[in-house]
């Protein structure tokens, strides 16, 4: 099994996911800025993913503070909230990752003690992730039958998350578009399924619509960085248009993510659209595919309304529309 | 002004279009073998560039002949015909500039003026080409107001065509989708665009929809490598799914393409769509952005279906729907 972050030898240890395709190799992160630049630079990336390393991030920060006294400590753990929070906009994962240590340490007043729990906690978090990727995928099968073709985007696998994936654990067959421009399905994706021996097919980002009127695509799953109490997916960009083009043809459009992805605080106009460089758009490498001082446009997440969505999965049940009310009753399920 | 296809030396002299955008460098076709390479490595590309290439490409079989009786003569311009048409299947001007040619020498008899008559032909397709997309530069004018912003997909633009494009005279204002896996958005006409002082935004193909929900786009241009009667569009991969989005969005869609793009003839399973190597998809250079095992999708073209399209600019007016009807009586203006 890839395990994509690990704590290992008091550090973690994240696989180096802009290697991939072509390498499969590890990083290790031994403080809190360590953490802080594998998230920037997409090292690591992925919703739930990002939520397990900021909080060895957190870990970290409180390990290798030489504080003596509770007050200095948690300034530096502090700190390191404040850098780790600041370097992706909008999965939600991240927030909920920081805060979740964050809240177990409260009424602690021993700095070994705060050291010791927010670790635990951590490994915890990452052993859940596991556990509610394997129910998400055994919720999720009841929506396919075998041998359907499943369509998704970006990457919502193992590498998004500790291992195993959101949602494609259950699928047998698959085609997957590129998304451009960071390739995260060509390169990503399409490792981990082909690590898998699950039968897949890429397909430029251009193709979609076009394979969709031959009827290969039965469904399309993906994963989410943020859903709100509304049922608005935030997710890679493409998403929405893939969603668009689902509902014009008919195909039923899921969305995979764990409970920590549901943000029901904030309004839709609250949530920053990450804009990425340029140079995501205009380079492959070092070779350019457009002009160098070209204008680019390039936002790293779109909205997909709820109308647009059949249903989402959890790892604690299937939730259907109206979502308003759909999600509050998932949310207080114990 | 960036003259795509001219003869020059008596041979056919061509702008390398896989070297853009980092070199804008030319290429001597001196034999008919040598434009039929260079239409297949796509060194020459765009519906109206093909078709006048290949007329040179013609131009070129008869002028290298050593025939001395015609009979001889139209066999080695007959096994060059064959050879030329078979570079590409989905592009309708192919066929369009090889049999204009034909017919021009159907009832010639001497050697040298078949010869004559063939040059002569092929560089007036060449003027005419810059000519016709003048009109619909001026015709497409009418659609669209000062200051709107236009989306466009591909290149439509005088790459590809002799010179001037075919819709693209008439925009100020663009955003460009990349057009993966040939990034001929990104290259070709990002390219041109700049050249032309245009305000131009590259997007990437995963962005349109998002961008399209934001407001920014005002209408989409797009070209066409062949036409049905029914006014089915052939044309680059991605410009169907850009269809269903326009639509979805209330944005108006049109096609800019000249009378030689039409086909009246063929049904739409009768036309061959172009299926191109998988390393396409899987590299860019020669860098791999994709496991180099996997399996890949990649078809060329897709059709956009006459209920999606808003309507179609030619040289000679703008038709409207129902196509079936106003096509017809389009071709049949003088």
């Amino acid at each position: 099994m890839l395990l994509t972050v690990q704590w290992k030898d008091d550090s973690l240890l994240l696989i180096d996911q802009t290697k991939l395709p072509t390498k499969l190799s590890y990083v290790y992160c031994k403080s809190y800025q360590d953490v802080a630049a594998a998230i920037k630079q997409m090292i690591v990336r992925g919703a739930p993913a990002i939520g397990v390393a900021a909080a060895f991030g957190l870990v970290l920060a409180a390990r290798r503070s030489n504080s003596r006294n509770i007050g200095s400590l948690l300034r530096d753990i502090n700190k390191a909230y404040n850098i780790i929070r600041a370097t992706r906009p909008t999965a939600i994962n991240l927030q909920w990752g920081l805060d979740r240590l964050m809240k177990k340490i409260q009424n602690i007043q021993s700095v070994s003690k705060v050291k010791e729990i927010m670790l635990d906690e951590a490994i915890q978090m990452a052993e859940e992730d596991i556990f509610i990727n394997r129910s998400m995928g055994s919720i999720g099968e009841i929506l396919l039958s075998d041998g359907d073709t499943i369509l998704t985007h970006c990457n919502a696998g193992s590498l998004a998350t500790v291992a195993y994936g959101t949602a494609l654990g259950v699928i047998r067959s698959a085609k997957e578009s590129e998304t451009r421009p960071v390739m995260q399905g060509s390169r990503l994706t399409a490792f981990e399924l082909q690590y898998d021996n699950i039968d897949i097919s890429l397909i430029p980002d251009t193709a979609v619509g076009y394979l969709m009127t031959k009827g290969g695509i039965k469904h399309v799953i993906v994963g989410a960085d943020r859903i709100l109490n509304t049922g608005h997916v935030f997710n890679k960009i493409g998403t929405y248009q893939i969603a668009v083009l689902a509902k014009c043809h008919n195909i039923p459009f899921y969305v995979a993510a764990p409970l920590s992805s549901f943000d029901l605080k904030n309004d839709i106009d609250d949530i920053v659209i990450e804009e990425r460089s340029k140079e995501e758009v205009t380079k492959i490498g070092k070779k350019n595919i457009a002009p160098t001082n070209i204008k680019v446009i390039n936002p790293s997440f779109d909205i997909t309304p709820p109308d647009l969505i059949t249903s989402i999965i959890t790892e604690k049940g299937i939730i259907s529309p109206p979502y308003k009310t759909n999600i509050k009753i998932m949310m207080n399920t114990k």
